[in-house]
């Protein structure tokens, strides 16, 4: 399986590290964003979107890292991971719609702004962030894990971009069901760091 | 099953249509948005993030609509539109986050504005929309439907938006094959309108 990857993209450590979860070999392919590589024809065929991750098992390749989790969990993480009960699954989704919607455009959209000179509006995605973290940590207030009451992919979809927050300047200090959250993850066996987070 | 609803969002329309392909009877809860009832406690109770869609199936909450797809499609709905195996079930994912991310920031959020006189960045959201326009379009040229070659879950979360995106003026004129699919998910039994798409 190939993933085709950057270090620094917390979508691409969301399957980094569910890989290593379940301990599943990726190749690791590197792109080199910052030249364009991922606009350039071999990977606009492979994902038209241009963007990565880009995923390859075979004949299957899939863009958006929650597809790609879905797929992996589906596959090789086995029921713990991405349970198949329609209220458990739907549980799951839910943190997955966040992860694409809330988490993007708020702490992602921080990260880009202020650690790659994206221009955007700073001042919305750090009042989007904070509503976020504030819905998170009270959640987290009774709940070990984001969904299902076990680790699974939701963990894995929400906790990468949280993990790097404080690039974009968005504080996670006094979210403390957050950063008790994030620390049990981290005990998990197989979890792995990317840069940023260590 | 109960949906707190609103007609003229699309995104409660998304659980409507779906509910109403797969012939599931919903008892619909109109809820009074504009006088902010999904902020007040019963239904923040129900969704701290204060939004509608909320759904109930007996102890079963569920925000998110595809989240709520997810569950009626594995529930009640069958294999047909949300398939168990990973790689089909994947390609549906890709867009159930491209309905959670894309759409509503792009032909969402632009009508939110247009109709709703939400303060947001127009030009932002109509940019978004045309580039989310055109790979969508370019998709349907070789695709019949969005994902797994037959009618899904997918459809049913990325279609409501784009059928009522001209009221954020976001036209779709120009774009055939996404015209062509509109029609083709119409044609389906049990289809229904919303508001602005009749």
């Amino acid at each position: 399986m190939k993933l085709y990857d950057l270090s620094l993209s917390g979508n691409c450590y969301k399957v980094r590290l569910f890989a290593s979860f379940i301990q599943t070999p990726l190749t690791i392919i590197p792109v080199d964003f910052m030249s364009g590589e991922h606009k350039e024809s071999k990977l606009i065929q492979l994902n038209p979107w241009g963007e990565i991750p880009i995923f390859e098992d075979g004949d299957v390749v899939l863009r958006d890292a929650q597809a790609i989790l879905v797929y992996l969990a589906n596959k090789y993480g086995g029921e713990a991971w991405w349970p198949s009960e329609a209220h458990l699954q739907a549980d799951v989704m839910q943190w997955l719609s966040v992860a694409a919607n809330e988490i993007q455009h708020g702490p992602n959209t921080a990260r880009l702004i202020k650690k790659f000179g994206l221009e955007s509006d700073v001042a919305l995605c750090l009042e989007r962030s904070n509503t976020l973290l504030t819905l998170l940590d009270n959640h987290l207030s009774s709940h070990k894990w984001l969904a299902a009451n076990r680790p699974t992919i939701a963990d894995c979809a929400i906790y990468p971009y949280i993990s790097v927050a404080h690039e974009g300047d968005v504080s996670i200090d006094k979210y403390t069901n957050i950063k008790a959250w994030m620390n049990r993850l981290k005990l998990l066996p197989g979890y792995m760091s990317m840069p940023g987070n260590e």
